[in-house]
């Protein structure tokens, strides 16, 4: 292979794999079967029995089930997929988000068995998996962090220390968390030492692994994340800044790009930190490098070795197919862009459609979608894998579907993404969502001028309580 | 108002109109709704018997049904329309493309009751909708023309001289025609006379107006044509070109930005000759000026004084809501982009999936559809007003959707355009589609290479009797 980037649009007559298995559900499989297709690969889509009607399996070219609803005798069950991708004769492995996809010991195996498994090498996911190890490690590269612990902690003498040192607020991670799990911020030196013990306690039960790190707690900081993309010949691009600030209990809701309101500079500062950071670790495929960005200072928070659920933002900004790349790296051919390629338009906002009842503290609710026409028209994308007769099933987490809009400003953006969401219809016995919550987000204020922080649902609290959809 | 034109992204609090008439039915009338509503403009869509369930007529903010199915009873009677704008409060009336979209009685009758029209002035209207007329006018802008006549050609003696003057082919043109109505080739000189005779009666039967005019025919050239928008202003600009050489009975079915294997520079010279042609008619609007192209030569053939059923490609590729600024244009208000803000970027496409029958030489087939559910994924826009169970009426033409897609490049946008087709699923009883001719069109050799014209259907004989979806 040569090792010059290819120009985007390099013509292959043969795909770059003949099978591709998709070890994922729900929308992001549709999504990784939808460009596999564009590439001329075959899909296999290993499946649990609840899922044997998703839009994702009816699309594959093959559909094998793989186990019950419980996620451990299936996605989180690796034999049981190993063995399908094998029979299948796929030669690789699309992991798609949550489950899998930033497990090592799963990369591992797939890479024993003659699989290539479309993330960074299992060693490159191990170090950046461990979030005290993964801080260190950045420190090293230069990257700026929060005063925090960049080892676990271990006991209360150590944990009161470290904590006097980093002052309060401050945040208590799991080494092995992610995805908004297994944090808990301590406000009151009272809570110090209780928080330890019960986030701890979370961690060993959710992750296997009770280790802990401290962090300072910013108030009213934004969540800015860089896009990653980066292959096995030296290229790392930097495809634009993504703005999540827009959370509940930690899970985005809301994402953007560019990120509105960012300090001057800012942002080509955590692209040159995030590329600084991906050559010191060796990384490959698509990640993401996320920030806390408060003012004119940002700190690392962690990387996300995988790719995200709010990808399609800076697919709407760059015009870039994040999962063909992904699929080109995985093959060992370089990116098919450099960074000079990389010419972001516009703003893209997406909201994340979940079957939760904001009359109960968006609780999930599943049950069958009688009602379900997503909206469309111009620049207006919905990635999801339900349809009118689908049974959301209660199994998995609940997202439903990712409005995703695209225009030439914010304002415009924003006008397209309130008519988008006015026109999704969703319905069913039970069926609850979060698009009037999310409606409501969109027309706030503080959101609307961009001066909004993590803290915008904790100040909305009506949202929780008068949204039904 | 300024007469500076304002940066995209201009900020208003309050709707350039507070209520707008959609005077039109199908996609584009969906499409305006939308645009509408992202604008903040109330929309009342005016529709016949059998439109009264389409997706237009549910999504409107108000919907007032003016007449039969039969057209010349509802979408062409200026009587009803006028009538519910009137009632309904409107100040602006959307004529969509096709039906009134083009006449300017329509357009005075507007402009007469207080309406302001989506269109060019009445006036410039009149002048471009008599072809032979904007011939003249073009070539006096100094467009390039085709040997042909600028004045009706009257009387066998007349039509003899001329086609000698011109030689043969030619193509016999109604000079109040349109829509690729009211033309046909002349190969032989045996045939001109006829063929004169019966292209008049054709053109008093269908135009009212038995006007005739002649132009050389070029064999094995491509159809391009400009996208422009001006306003009353005096800003006019280009927003690049498109390729529509894929023709069947001289109606459209594949078109695309930019056009492929285009002489070098020639997309520069036509957009020049098109600001110079729109700006010597005093255009204001959207509108497109077609060209055939031939090597390196181009010559004019006609205004479409109206947005264009293929506007969505030049949307994809620019980032501008067409809509958008029509209806800023026609509130007086400057277009909110210059030409130097005109940036294009990759490749899109569109198809054109009629419900016709490739098995009966592709006979319009309406009736109720049972299935319907298009593609989605990133880059892929579809523009529809059917839905399932939408029962597709007999009484207007046969257009289902459009699906528009867009990539980096053309390999890749073909890609991807192929996987949109074969995801688009559309059935029912007696409900026949396009979509596999259309298929068999993205996989010609001919077509993929960018070496086809507008002969390419004749040549592909067998996917008139081939495919059926």
């Amino acid at each position: 292979m040569s090792s010059l980037p290819r120009p985007i649009g390099n013509r292959r007559t043969e795909p770059v794999f003949k099978t591709l298995l998709v070890a994922n559900r729900g929308e992001i499989a549709l999504r990784v079967v939808r460009t596999c297709r564009e590439m001329g690969i075959r899909t296999v889509v290993a499946h649990s029995t609840v899922d044997k009607e998703s839009a994702a399996v009816l699309a594959a070219d093959e559909a094998v089930q793989i186990g019950p609803g419980a996620a451990k005798h299936s996605y989180l069950y690796p034999p049981a997929l190993i063995e399908v991708a094998l029979r299948t004769g796929a030669e690789a492995v699309h992991p798609g988000y949550g489950f899998l996809s930033e497990d090592p010991d799963f990369a591992e195996i797939c890479v024993s068995n003659g699989l290539a498994f479309v993330g960074p090498r299992p060693e490159v996911m191990a170090r950046l998996g461990d979030k005290s190890l993964a801080r260190r490690l950045m420190s090293e590269a230069g990257l700026p962090l929060l005063p925090g612990t960049t080892k676990p902690v271990n006991g209360s003498a150590e944990v009161l220390a470290e904590a006097r040192r980093i002052g309060l607020p401050l945040i208590i991670k799991a080494s092995a968390g992610g995805g908004g799990r297994g944090m808990a911020i301590v406000r009151e030196w009272a809570e110090l030492l209780p928080t330890y013990r019960s986030t701890r306690a979370t961690a060993r039960a959710v992750f296997g692994d009770e280790r802990v790190y401290l962090e300072r707690f910013w108030q009213n900081a934004r969540h800015v994340e860089i896009q990653l993309l980066a292959d096995e010949h030296g290229n790392v691009v930097c495809l634009g800044e993504r703005d999540c600030s827009v959370q509940r209990r930690h899970q985005k809701l809301v994402e953007e790009s560019p990120a509105p309101g960012l300090a001057a500079g800012l942002s080509g500062i955590l692209a040159e930190a995030t590329a600084r950071g991906a050559r010191a670790v060796g990384y490959t495929g698509a990640g993401t490098f996320e920030f806390l960005v408060s003012g004119e200072e940002a700190a690392f928070m962690e990387v996300n070795s995988r790719i995200q659920v709010e990808h399609p933002v800076t697919e709407m900004v760059t015009g870039i197919d994040l999962v063909r790349e992904q699929i080109l790296v995985a093959a060992g051919l370089p990116l098919s862009l450099r960074q000079e390629d990389v010419k972001p338009r516009g703003v893209a906002v997406e909201c994340r459609i979940n079957a939760e009842d904001p009359s109960r503290n968006f609780a999930p609710c599943p049950g069958k979608l009688v009602e379900f026409s997503p909206p469309a028209g111009p620049f207006v994308r919905v990635d999801t894998h339900a349809y009118p007769g689908w049974r959301v099933p209660p199994d998995y987490d609940s997202l439903l579907a990712k409005v995703i809009v695209w225009a030439p400003d914010r304002a415009q953006a924003l006008a397209r993404m309130d008519r988008a969401l006015a026109e999704f219809r969703i319905g069913g016995p039970g069926i609850h969502t979060t698009r009037d919550a999310l409606r409501e987000i969109i027309r706030n204020p503080s959101f609307r001028e961009g001066t909004h922080d993590t803290s915008l649902l904790e100040r909305m609290a009506d949202v929780s309580v008068t949204s039904a959809s």
